[in-house]
């Protein structure tokens, strides 16, 4: 979590609290919404180290249930603990922090307003593997409301066959969540049997997942770094004729910002190993006048 | 868009609001109605270049979630935004813009009033595509509702095994539009296992899918331009015992016209890419005396 | 109707369907609403004669029910038959017509588009008068829904002993509303056995009936014009003490349009029998930046 | 029952299913019903031996419930069975028979198809009686689709002070009712604390009476027959300057259907003991070209 | 206001967002309720000047509803403004802004995320005033939620004949707010005809009242600053034979703070003109070891 850990600690939620003009500017994007829900975007983005900068990080901890607990916790033991994970996303003045029912449900009340909640509606397991998976369904809005929750997460699979099973899913949620004033944050990853691996992070696909979570409605969508890889022939025609330039990440960030309302709503990106990807994202997104993003640090678990 | 284009820009909007006896004739057909439907049914005839003349061009943009955003925007970047694409419907005075939530929620109170609007409830996108495709529901009619929406719209796949799920979605969601006072756009687009790729515009197909959506219950159709192959035997048997002549577009037009009730339900053609194409369906249509019906623009992005 | 009476019968409809900047203005005091609640608004600010100036005329023939046929028709048997009273709407060029269940359903679907209408929710009736009136609710907002209407439309008798009862059933019947897309009219006319008949159209009463409305949600309130009589000592003595002056009929319209959360929410003001009464609207709201407000016409029927 | 009995028996049924120009006439003022009202209402006007002539005897058979079994059965014994009346009312070529839950429930079955039935939805009795009276609501309308209604029936009191509690009552079962496809038919018979006992068929109050019910949605209404008292000042004011004519009773009769939507809605006067009376109704409603209505016989028992 | 005024303004939002020992201690004493209603407890404890504190300062605005505008805004016209309210709320520090749905649907958007918003769900007004005064209900839960605020605020007259209404409808409301993770604040303020007015503000009545809003489930209390005054003989009683001391306002202060639970609820204190009534409420309430009060500032407007 390379930039983080180069400020110093005292100085991580000076931000907190704080309401800039760069936030007004996200929220002005989110038009239809309600007060509620532009409250708990408000929330998300004026608290913690990134407060106001209309940055994201969020701290998202499901990778017991997806991968397991040994895959997850066994080479750091303390996160085993539910509070752990909680203290880290507020020591290290995430602006959120994501996780399934039974791990908000463990430690919210301890840490209740330390740090806004997002409470991941669907969860999957690898007990049982698929090559067309659909997450379950695992929590509800009102876990969310009751658990003191920002906003609801739900995961999307493009590419599996069960996608539609799961946009249906999301389409339900989302509504009851913005009719109770809870922002939607989806987290868009391409799968499925039609897909080859490199193409679960090609730059068309990652493109593609990211404008279907902002036609479902969501309010942040989370998508993996994009690789540099064509998986669609159609797509690879369209960016020769259109003469779209995808070679460097900034570039590519850029495209998926462009695909997601012309940067009319927040992207978040996952995975990126170097401090260069960082650069990246962040010259990425540069051009884009209305959308907040962020990298997500290198280190942080991601849902499945 | 042929017709429109050569209409002065400052005409545009000359008739919108105007309430004309060809509309009154056309709301007659739809007579089981309520009074709010039929209100509904006004608005979209009477706004736009087109309004009161009993045709219509509605701006459908969903390719963005059907077939990616780059095969949809890359040669055309403003496309990514979704205010760009209220702001053509508004100002190539077409009678109605229609759009998945997502289009929808970011543009639509900023444009409150300015066009009327189609909240598309489902969509299907090409990351998983199948022989016998279901659309996912992606939206509500209480979405509808709250985005201040004149109609639903839905696509119906006859010919796909999935056709009975999609057929039951849309008679629930009708039902419930109806029961608020929406209209109820369908678009009736035959694809499947069991199909050939040109039976999907065959005439005898074309009329079919047509027959069905008015069955279940549309108001108003949108179908492909048919055109003179026929996909199955016992049609062609029909066809040549009752001497119906589909050589001409024209007269394709005018059994599809036909097909849906003699008349009574608007059928919109999509497609087409010459100006006698226009001139074939608005031929063919000039019999009808009771429907409303109009060749969509060539360069509108159809769905899917 | 003196202001449109001036106006050439050719030129009523001119406007309709016109967004104009003043309307887009008016809307953004809305700030809370959804697009549909909003949309519905435009319509009513761009209907008419009156479209985009953001003047108001709505035309309300409740009198049937709240004075009786007799009273109401009588003069003018024609207006016995509800097409009369929507015509009159239509042809006048008013912004829309309002009224009870019974004349909507009576006409709506043979005018279906042709006026915004507003279904009036609660009645009351002289067959049993009483110092503290409660009218009944007469209509629903599924109703309103199923006939088309832009608006609820509710009175309440600010000062009676019942206000309690009709402020809870405006507040569950605007919340229902708001909540399908529809915006909320409420007339707001002092009565109750603590009240003078003077004071019933005393400035401070008038101003603190259109505040109260204000606070219940309304978005569209109709007063009559205040008098310079004043009701409440502790109203003069907060008149006197902060100079408030109320001597000429734009200074208390203009009291009375602060009063309205400083002139964002509409105010239309009904009775007044001279033009220079129209004069007298006019001016005290000309101050107001945010506001739209208009004379209701001189012979327009007031509800109760 | 004159003009009834003077027909002979075995031309009573004749006309029964009889879909006449004059019936299509009536349902065409009924523009915003669904197709099932319509349906309902064709039911109740082309059956028995008025069917076709648009005009009505509906035979209401609740005067047990309202004065008790003695006073309504005892010089007629058989009139204590349920079954008496409904085979009356078949035998007699009514058009319809109304009753409570308890006599339709009683012998429903064993008649159904032979009769259209309304299930009165509300009751009042003599045991505990009031200057401002309120009938209990005593049936459903599930227990009308149940029992295979065309139609629920309803009495309100215009001029009691429990006026507002039945409006509202008719106000949600009318709705629910329409919804279902049933008819509505409204008993309005003023009474209350504030009217004289002449009022209670003075000509205003019973004009009144009757443009309430019409207002509140139903679509036959039934009164008693006016006389020439006028009970309201304001009223009285006004036939003067309008030189409204109530000194006949045709005249009144007149008076009444016009109030009711300037004779759009069926209309039904109860009471009248002479001959001259049905003349002086079919005279009065001759010159209404729109609605249906039809003195009911004097020996019929009417609600309440 | 004169703690705040004392403070450098640059200061005033130094604390917001800070969780301290003394916050989690408060929030220890609402061990039985969800993480969310602890958290919205905890945005209303860690927000503004009194971040951390303990200590809550609430701006109510809801005058213009309970003693007209006039009264409340003439000598101040920027008052008359929705927006105004909330920016005094947010420049002066306060911990939450509470107010009726009017004013808060005008503003909560423009403002989203930067004060934590109460919606008082019932409001009063002095156009019919009675002895025993029973407030209306002017929102809801969904409305709270909508909007985004941390709580629902009610009124209750304890002393009213129309207390038991109050109680229930409290109850009910306060149930769902709950069950949707807010936090709920209740106005105690004794009224009725069986009440003096000095009764109003007796020690043993104010105590009296705080008990009864603890016992109801509030989680906040807020209360008038109570006299030496003592209203009921029992109480004098009970008083004299434990040897109760309430002589100084401290002393009052501090048995009020004992009889909402041993200290174990918040409760704010309004009113009090004096410096000196300040202290007194900080020394009334040092020895409390759970629970945090506050004196309201001496010049915020107090709910009814």
């Amino acid at each position: 979590m390379a930039v983080i850990d180069t400020m110093p600690a005292v100085a991580r939620r000076a931000g907190t609290g704080a309401m800039t003009d760069r936030v007004r500017e996200i929220l002005s994007c989110y038009e239809s919404d309600s007060p509620g829900t532009k409250t708990n975007l408000a929330r998300l983005l004026t608290h913690g180290y990134l407060a106001g900068t209309g940055k994201l990080v969020i701290l998202p901890v499901d990778q017991g249930f997806e991968h397991g607990p040994a895959r997850s916790f066994a080479v750091n033991p303390p996160g085993y603990d539910p509070n752990y994970h909680f203290e880290m996303a507020i020591q290290a003045g995430c602006n959120a922090y994501a996780a399934p029912l039974g791990f908000l449900e463990a430690a919210a009340a301890r840490h209740a307003g330390e740090v806004p909640l997002i409470l991941k509606l669907n969860n999957h397991d690898l007990l049982y593997d698929e090559k067309d998976p659909i997450s379950a369904v695992t929590g509800s809005v009102r876990d969310a409301l009751r658990l003191g929750c920002v906003a609801i997460g739900f995961t999307i699979y493009p590419g599996s066959a069960g996608a539609r099973t799961m946009y249906e899913q999301l389409r339900a949620l989302a509504e009851e969540a913005k009719g109770h004033g809870l922002a939607v944050v989806v987290w868009s990853y391409p799968r499925g049997s039609q897909l080859s691996k490199e193409g679960e992070t090609a730059i068309d696909v990652v493109a593609y997942a990211a404008h279907i979570a902002a036609q479902l409605g969501a309010h942040v969508i989370k998508v993996k770094l994009p690789t540099a890889h064509i998986e669609q022939a159609e797509a690879q025609k369209a960016y020769t004729k259109a003469a779209v330039s995808i070679n460097t990440l900034a570039e590519r960030v850029r495209h998926v910002v462009q695909s997601t309302f012309n940067g009319r709503r927040i992207v978040i990106f996952s995975g990126g190993a170097l401090k260069a990807d960082d650069e990246a994202v962040l010259a990425g997104s540069a051009r884009s006048s209305a959308a907040t993003r962020s990298s997500g640090p290198e280190s942080t678990p991601s849902p499945s």
